[in-house]
């Protein structure tokens, strides 16, 4: 992925850390302990895989300070308090080497109304279409196929992926990341029952994007009803997830692929939300929930703390026998109940 | 949103209903109640909430003949049979005051073959492809990026948000409403086994859509295999959703966010799917059955009624225990009706 | 479908088999046994609808040899050891008639880097967007609105509909096919956690794709974080699903519609994922593994077979009742542990 390769001490300039040995070693790529090569750097930041530091061929591992000794017997070594943190960082300087440069300006193909506002170094893709009284902050990357429509909000330094949809009057912070296919702003999900059917309620909020916001690809964040539906800074949501109307998430909650949040809940602070969870409307989590993966949320929960309920899945036989009894669970008490009396 | 304050008396105007005092009061949003400020209107459908009367500050509250007193009696009301019905055509009227008007005409960027027909008032936005064969019905908006292909055919007054896939040959009605992201009428899931891996079967249907019909963001709707998939008159659709090949949903169902429905099943008219909710394939679903969010339907369901299966969540240690004993639900039952029978 | 009717005789030139009767009968379309009219073909492949060859109003079945002679005694057949299998070879050569010829060439509204490798014959599709060391091979159909990102690969003849994404980097092999809205490379989903919130793990692999891959509607397949996410020859993945960075999928697996396999899980070959189901992360499933649709597989799985985990549905007030008592299951077990003893 790196144009060349470079040098420990380069690294070690750019994001710190105490080297021991080796500063003019060249690295030439990233890689886990079990996969490395002689021109990887990797790291360690589970204890539990100590072991691997005797059998990894890597060029340097990152350690913390209590494997110092350990990991400079076997060759160099960067210590620092968190090497998973450190990694990430690692990550991130790596990346932007390889990164093509922002070409500030607007490709000729995008169609950009004469009443948007663009702020300084911003890039707007190829085709990529922004309408009236739309702002895009500083140093903004807005890519190819993107919308941003009539009043929207884009803060500095924030990247679009190409293709996606930022709605009308909707806005995200700075520093955000979208991946390609996230609609922000399209139409909760309201209706009102009548003799003839559905009569749409119209959704006249919007969506409301705090900074350091990253969205995954395919993602919905709909527009509120009336009020706004609110993500919080920090917030990181994964790929095909559903947020429905007026739905607030607090600063930090993570949630991974393909969770669902039903219109009107309120997540809090620093909650996670494994993959395929759901969680239904007009509840409420309190900061530091962390629900399990593939788990259906059907009540409020008030006190922090780990929640479950994925069903437990066995070879299908025993599954179909289990799940014959389940049906009958509460007749099965009952004769619980009788024998007990007796 | 709205680009001025309205007086009451022009709303009732423009919707009927009685009003109870104040007709030169102005409004500036539709709130919530327990949101509402004193320039605020607002309703309460739901007996339960009548308290809130008590304590909101909206200037005028739209009610029930049977509160007409008591909403009355703390200011401005709006008196009529069903006031969610009433909210929902105000936010509709609301809606249509800020909406940028539809500006007839095809967008210079946009590549439109010469093949298609375009009905009269037809607006089709930047950067949308229209192909050969396509028509598109009076007053009918197509979004920037959209593609409608060969032979499609969207209805009258139909709106299609930025970046929707019609596909080849599929049709959508009049005065519906797709939302961005959706995909309609890419090929259905099918592939015959052979000793040199799947081979696929060309899906030679296309996907029906009735009038009056919503779909959510990024939701896909297969073509058939052999026949049309087909979606009958007012059904609404929420995001993310998916409906296979050959499906057919009857007239004003329902289906909440990330639900599924696997090929070739039959869901009646009336029905409403909760969120995540999901159906197997080649099943018949009556008329007037609801199912709750998350719930896995295996088997047809032959009689109207409620029906449900998610599993209850519970603290996680609780879970595990619970969990693990599932496992052996069908031994315990033969241990309870073994101690019957001592 | 098909611009004009075809002669049973044309049909077996093209695709083999052993005509009985009828071999200037005019064939207008494909269809069930029991949709099928006078103008139909239609075949059965399963013994246990042999009944509806006595109703069927099929001009022509598709039959095993077993069924040779009870199909010609009503009309014309034709013979072929795999019935469903020459059906699907029937819809591809039905198909290819009916499909506009691709039309070599880049359309002049698309935006292709001078820098990009066209092999022969590619066709590129109404602003579609090919970035610099982007590799296209030979008779590959880019579809309007995609986006080919720098250094990635589209094989020979492999089809992207409309709109999809192909991250940088990426790569598909050969005859492929992948729908509109899939996203190839988007970033997975990986931070560190600091006292300042969650740091970015920017990813660093790509995805890598082999031959004659299907990929649905609104997919999204993640980059990985340091090596490649794979998919390997054959795979068949529907709609909606989310396959998260550095995932694995070995040969000839299928998965059906909104499943979901989270990080470093990989998945062996001749595996059939059900719908809805989904994987947690940094599991193994070995080859031959079948999981029913709407399982959550929570442990890996060592053995070939059958697994299984939907909650089994039921009307909702018995639902209410067990799902009760499912929380105290533990507690229940106990109880009849107590009277066991006594």
């Amino acid at each position: 992925m790196s144009p060349t390769t470079v040098a420990l001490a380069e690294l070690i300039a750019a994001l710190g850390g105490d080297l021991l040995g080796g500063s003019d070693i060249r690295i030439a790529r990233i890689a886990p302990l079990d996969e490395a090569d002689g021109v990887s750097i990797s790291f360690l930041a589970n204890p539990r895989y100590q072991a691997q530091l005797g059998t990894t061929r890597a060029a340097c591992v990152i350690v913390a300070p209590a494997l110092a000794e350990a990991a400079s017997a076997r060759g160099a070594a960067i210590v620092t308090p968190d090497p998973y943190l450190y990694f990430a960082r690692l990550t991130q300087w790596w990346a932007a080497r390889a990164r093509p440069a922002a070409v500030a300006g607007v490709h000729p193909s995008a169609v950009v109304s004469p009443d948007a506002t663009l702020g300084p170094g911003v890039e707007v893709g190829p085709l990529a279409v922004i309408e009236a009284g739309a702002v895009i902050g500083e140093g903004a990357r807005i890519g190819a196929h993107c919308i941003v429509e009539r009043g929207a909000a884009v803060g500095a330094w924030t990247r679009l992926a190409p293709r996606v949809v930022l709605g009308h009057g909707c806005r995200i912070g700075a520093r955000g990341i979208v991946h390609s296919g996230v609609v922000i702003g399209a139409d909760g999900f309201g209706f009102a029952p009548s003799k003839d059917g559905y009569v749409k309620i119209e959704q006249l909020g919007a969506v409301t994007i705090g900074d350091d916001v990253e969205i995954g690809a395919n993602t919905c964040i709909d527009r509120g009803a009336l009020g706004d539906t609110v993500i919080q800074d920090g917030v990181k949501l994964d790929n095909l997830i559903q947020i429905a109307h007026n739905v607030q998430i607090g600063r930090h909650t993570a949630m991974a692929g393909c969770a669902a949040v039903a219109g009107s809940t309120r997540i809090g602070a620093n909650c996670t939300i494994g993959g395929a969870a759901n969680i239904i409307g007009h509840l409420t989590l309190v900061d530091g929930v962390h629900i399990s993966a593939a788990t259906t949320v059907t009540r409020s929960i008030h006190e922090p703390g780990v929640y479950s309920g994925p069903y437990p899945f066995e070879e299908n036989s025993s599954w179909q026998k289990n799940a014959a009894t389940l049906r009958q669970l509460h007749t099965l008490r009952e004769r619980v109940r009788a024998l007990e009396k007796k």
